[in-house]
């Protein structure tokens, strides 16, 4: 059981990247990775330090002649609060049943871990492989991964490859082997609204003050409709809707939607633009959603007063064709437009990642697919993801090379959530799917 | 300058009701009321405790035959939070010019002092005084005041009067003496809503899962529109419009909009109701104002999370003739009928107070009116506060009394919001003028 020490030693460490005050951790995560590298029998291991977290780079490149992978994974975590909704402490491992329970667990450490140990574990067993591998771990997949981005479009000759493989993506159902083969791509910002130039008492002032929160929840009705159509102009102009071929595909998947909505999601109704089917929403459509408003009052009891200034997080996602740069001035015009009288209202872009679609008829998608397939007994399936995975369209942009997104998260994983968890046994069949892989190309 | 001492002392103690934490100092102001009363010369004193915050109780009644009155304070504040924006500690005094800087100078320390100093200082002065005194000085004032209700409602012997002085209110400008004959009533509450169980990533769940905060949204903009209409069905239909009479001493009050705006709220627009007056939207409009909404992610960076849960502090201020009772049920039947599929939403009460209107011809009224016109040498107005004080709808309908309300504060005391002060001349000549009503009777 080294493999499952050697992962529950990554998921102690905190490397949560959206608050600089874990930063020390980050930079024991990226050390953690370099040192399972080499111990893996990388070569060329090294931290890559620039502006950001690190990138860990490590390759084995001793197959002349044949193709080479770009594997790539990320060492950094989301925060995990709310702590209190948590059974065990989010940075102390526990195994539960088949599944282990920390933040970082499915994303990624765990599905991260898969690759390393699927190359280490074959070049153990064989001496040598049949493929090029090149490793790239980063440590700003959650916040935007601005560093890996720049390094990646310099077009440095570490990068030469012929696919990337990513482990950042689940399985449509459990048993089900599934390859993504499109992301939707994600703008996260801040609406900054100003009203009067401090708190206000809402007796005295209530009637003519202007309420940054109101101002607030006007926008986002104002971009949004109760049936969650975006209202921003020009929004949809550039999407591709899926074809009738992928729409059917989707329709033949095992899906209980009374087991998603109650067992998985736990809600009360699924929600959002009546006239899609459920997978197009979560696919192949954008999102708007707010993540929480900052300003006013929100302690114990009463306090009477008009905020000076609210701060809404809300962030949209994207489907091809759309473009961030372009989407940030149309979610920029639309907050104007949609600005109450009395208040200054700013949309401020903190990142973006544009969406993307791989065809899945390349060999590598194939050779996968196949792999997976003989590991878990079941016939592969082809999915999009409603997640972002800003590499992606990185390597297809900077590099020219595709992505193959083996999956082996399982939907109820909680990521981004208390009691975020891998499914062992997938952590351990991922491992032998990887390993087949290369053996099959 | 003793009395400046003895206000400095009062405003050293964070009296903050709206915080458990702070019960000791809560007990502290009460002992320090006490204390004063006594000095004073106050007869009977005592801390009546209930099951709230204790009342402060003192009488001096040694004018038989003659009218009694009950003089109304209290000695709690509001939190002084967001404490950066202070210049000065909210609880070290701090004497910048004629103001003295701390929460609770204006509202409502130094104006109960002022009611304690002029009773005192004439008995002093006097020996004895022309009419009855009783103090009843309270400690949950920002809190809902529910013990006062209670044993106001209870009707004591300890309560017989023939009218209550309220010193809570402000003057219209300075040097303008006013008196307040018109109060808003309020409802504080809690629009509680929720989503699904647990937290979720909205890219992978964003298109079809509930999101509470946008369900705030969408409640707060159905429950008020962007003219500021609150669009609750017969949330209007008790509301008694002010006579042509009140509307027209309104429209001569020295006012000037622009330095309202600019100097006053420091704002960009005054908004609200559009065809209605300024003062009517102050005074005799019904408000609804959300204060901060608690839920989902607010910190450093990014967190793509669509929240479980969120909470919106909401008020809404009543105007005569509503009732909070019944306006409690509208709005709940409203927040029932906005909200949106997927979510629960429910709005609960903290607490509400009616609203009320004084007949200022009564003679209390108009001896209080002269008195303040003599010390102040300017004619004293009668305006509308939009503010509410729970007590005067109480003594009136439990006690039969009106109140007077002489006010002292000034329109820039910053109450409830950073930086409150006291106009310091106002504070003397408060006392002054409470000494000739007292006088005049």
């Amino acid at each position: 059981m080294e493999h499952l020490e050697d992962l529950k030693d990554f998921l102690r460490i905190p490397s949560i990247s959206t608050d600089p005050a874990h930063h020390p951790d980050i930079l024991r995560a990226a050390r953690f990775v370099a040192e399972q590298l080499r111990a893996g029998g990388m070569h060329n291991v090294e931290l890559i330090v620039g502006d950001g977290n690190p990138l860990v780079y490590g390759d084995w490149l001793a197959a002349p002649g044949k193709p080479t992978l770009l594997m790539y994974g990320h060492y950094d975590v989301q925060p995990p609060d709310p702590l209190d909704e948590w059974l065990s402490p989010p940075f102390e491992p526990e195994i539960r049943g088949d599944n282990i329970y920390a933040r970082g667990a499915a994303d990624d450490k765990g599905l991260t871990l898969i690759l390393i140990k699927a190359v280490a574990g074959l070049l153990k067993k064989r001496g040598s492989l049949r493929v090029n591998i090149r490793f790239l771990i980063e440590g700003e997949e959650e916040v935007g991964g601005e560093h890996i981005e720049r390094y990646v479009s310099s077009k440095p000759a570490q990068m030469r490859a012929d696919a990337a493989v990513i482990c950042d993506t689940e399985m449509f159902a459990p048993e089900l082997p599934t390859i993504c083969v499109g992301l939707r791509g994600i703008i996260y910002g801040e609406l900054v609204v100003q009203g009067a130039e401090q708190d206000l008492h809402s007796g005295v002032y209530g009637g003519a003050a202007p309420n940054p929160i109101q101002a607030i929840a006007e926008i986002l009705c104002a971009l949004k409709d109760r049936d969650g159509h975006i209202r921003i102009p020009g929004f949809h102009d550039r999407i591709v809707p899926p074809s009738d071929k992928e729409r059917a595909a989707w329709a033949r998947l095992p899906f209980h939607e009374k087991e998603y909505l109650h067992q998985e999601m736990k809600a009360i109704a699924l929600v959002g633009e009546p006239e899609y089917p459920l997978f197009d929403r979560l696919w192949a459509r954008p999102t708007l959603e707010v993540h929480g408003i900052r300003g006013g009052f929100t302690g114990e009891g009463a306090k009477t007063v008009i905020p000076a200034h609210a701060v809404a997080k809300i962030s949209t996602r994207l489907v091809a064709d759309q473009r961030p740069s372009e989407a940030i001035e149309q979610i920029q015009a639309a907050v104007a437009a949609a600005c109450p009288r009395g208040v200054r209202a700013e949309f401020r872009a903190i990142h973006s990642a544009p969406p993307s679609l791989v065809n899945p008829d390349n060999p590598f998608i194939k050779a996968a697919a196949d792999a997976m397939t003989a590991v878990f007994g079941n016939e592969t399936v082809y999915t999009r993801s409603g997640g972002s995975i800003p590499i992606v369209g990185l390597f297809e942009r900077s590099l020219g090379i595709p992505s193959v997104m083996m999956g082996f998260g399982l939907p109820d994983d909680n990521l981004h959530a208390p009691n975020e968890k891998l499914y062992l046994p997938n952590f351990f069949r991922g491992i032998e799917a990887v390993e087949k892989f290369l053996e099959m190309l």
